[in-house]
């Protein structure tokens, strides 16, 4: 089941040769693995058969081809159609689901792959195709833990994997909380180079500097997390107090300059509602506080 | 003037012995500077003049003591209030400003040193104190072109420096569009922690994969400003609609776990103002201009 031997490789299939997956298939065939293909539209696989992939006539073929079932399409419904014929394939493989969607859905394709006798990892890919099989792509994996260990060398070569947990839906929850956190980013980004546009200052000349001031920021982000889980918010160095002055002139420079401020107030107000609490002195990352009220159950 | 023998440094003042003065005046004796060293609360400078800082006994004589002035104070305010009775002793030396500022307050300042004959820098540090003097550290500096040749040198030891204009407002318009950038990612950092918090998600657990992603975002940030730069939003991969789309979901999954949205509605409706104007297959960076369309002047 593994490649113990180096005669041995494991034959995978893709289902869904769009740009991830025709991305995924060509990593497949570049470490040697027998690879079986399926596209709706068949076209799709002409340059991977050219490079020795085995074109499927259904998505069952497909299955019945992998030990290993790599799925990235649309979205899960899709997942669902192309499957659900194939089921009678399944017992004993394992289905790799790399398409991106709800917690929900992923916990009802788990449960269903399941059902079939199969091995279920649901995942969800860090990577542009372009960066696909190279050391700047990642993937974290949730779902089936014995079958993450006997695939897990074959699914590196994606880019290096992870198991976050083994309940299928866990993948997905951190995918939505990761993208969340790349907008948060993107939004401040935009706001950065618009502001320094008033004053003349292009977007490039000030990218530059920013990345760099971004990527040092955000060596500041696991003292945060752990200040979080601990719901210990003493400090020696930046305080929601001084934060506060800090995000309020940067707004009142911005309001000044005629943009919207809308982006960032937000944030301002955690901070404003945890200095009013009394907790001028504690940590930024108690601003985090001021969500978690709103829920009381982070 | 300069380094260029190995016998000649740099006589150098520093003017503040808060947490950065401080951390600058043991930077500036490692390398082997005459430093003299000024504060207010004098008790301050005890662990520095151990170590071969001279003490001035006020403003006026630090300033005489040093062919580079350095001054890291609470605010402009303050620095205007130092230098003010130190008029006399400051030409032909060159004041190097750190203590944060607006634009204006830069400009006024870097206009009145420059009437007393004497050459000005403003700069912004970007580091804490812990990494001052270390690579991690870099300063953006904006004023005198020929100061900053000089003392090029001699400033590096803080942490890397570059000049981003001859204006001396320009670091302080970095600065503020620089903390924006980082504010945004806050924002992010904080949702996603409390999103991934409602599933039982630890924050530390989380903040590993997250750095990875968000620094490989920030990779994507080059691209985006050529295109701002431009105006020519074309793309191949992640389109303006692909991106309104997940950010609703995302949002809705925000909503469905009982947390604010609040801080992230915002982007969405950047996204969808450009969507609505015809942009759909546009690239993600062309959000920026629904900012723009509020000035008619980035
Ligand atoms: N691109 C990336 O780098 C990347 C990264 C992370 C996650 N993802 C996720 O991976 C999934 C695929 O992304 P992609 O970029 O490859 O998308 P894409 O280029 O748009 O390809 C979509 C694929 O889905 C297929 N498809 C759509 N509707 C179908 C249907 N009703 N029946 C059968 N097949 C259908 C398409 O087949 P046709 O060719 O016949 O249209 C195509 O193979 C998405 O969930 C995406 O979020 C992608
Ligand atoms: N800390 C950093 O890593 C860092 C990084 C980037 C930028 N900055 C900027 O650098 C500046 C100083 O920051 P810091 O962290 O060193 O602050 P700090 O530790 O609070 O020190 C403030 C300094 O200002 C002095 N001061 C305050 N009011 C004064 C007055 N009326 N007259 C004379 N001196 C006065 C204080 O003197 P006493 O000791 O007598 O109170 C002290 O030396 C700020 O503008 C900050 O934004 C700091």
């Amino acid at each position: 089941m593994s490649e113990t031997t180096a005669t041995h490789k494991v034959p995978v299939s893709v289902l869904g040769l769009g740009n991830l997956g025709r991305a995924l298939a060509e990593t497949f065939l570049r470490e040697g693995h027998p690879t079986t293909v399926w596209n709706r539209s068949a076209g799709r696989a002409d340059g991977l058969v050219a490079r020795g992939a085995s074109l499927a006539a259904t998505p069952a073929d497909a299955v019945a081809a992998g030990e290993l079932v790599v799925v990235a399409v649309l979205d899960y419904d899709t997942v669902r159609e192309l499957l659900l014929p194939a089921a009678g394939e399944l017992k004993g493989r394992t289905v790799v689901n790399l398409t991106t969607g709800t917690p929900s859905a992923a916990r009802a394709l788990g449960a269903w792959v399941a059902d079939q006798r199969a091995s279920y990892l649901d995942g969800a890919v860090y990577a542009v195709p372009q960066t696909i099989g190279t050391s700047a792509a990642f993937v974290l994996y949730s779902g089936d833990e014995a079958a993450f260990g006997t695939y897990r060398t074959v699914l590196d070569a994606i880019g290096e994997g992870s198991l976050v947990g083994p309940a299928a839906e866990l993948s997905s929850v951190y995918d939505t909380a990761l993208l969340s956190g790349m907008y948060g980013m993107f939004a401040g980004f935009f706001q950065a180079v618009a502001l320094a546009g008033t004053a003349g200052i292009g977007a490039a000349e000030l990218t530059g500097p920013l990345v760099r001031w971004l990527t040092a920021a955000a060596d500041a982000l696991p003292a945060f997390a752990r200040e979080i889980d601990d719901r210990e918010y003493g400090t020696t160095t930046s305080n929601l107090e001084i934060n506060a002055v800090g995000l309020r002139n940067i707004l009142a420079a911005t309001e000044a300059q005629g943009l919207p401020t809308d982006l960032l107030a937000p944030l301002l107000r955690l901070f404003d509602d945890q200095v009013r609490a009394g907790h001028a002195a504690s940590s930024l990352s108690r601003a985090v506080e001021s969500l978690r009220a709103d829920t009381g159950r982070l």
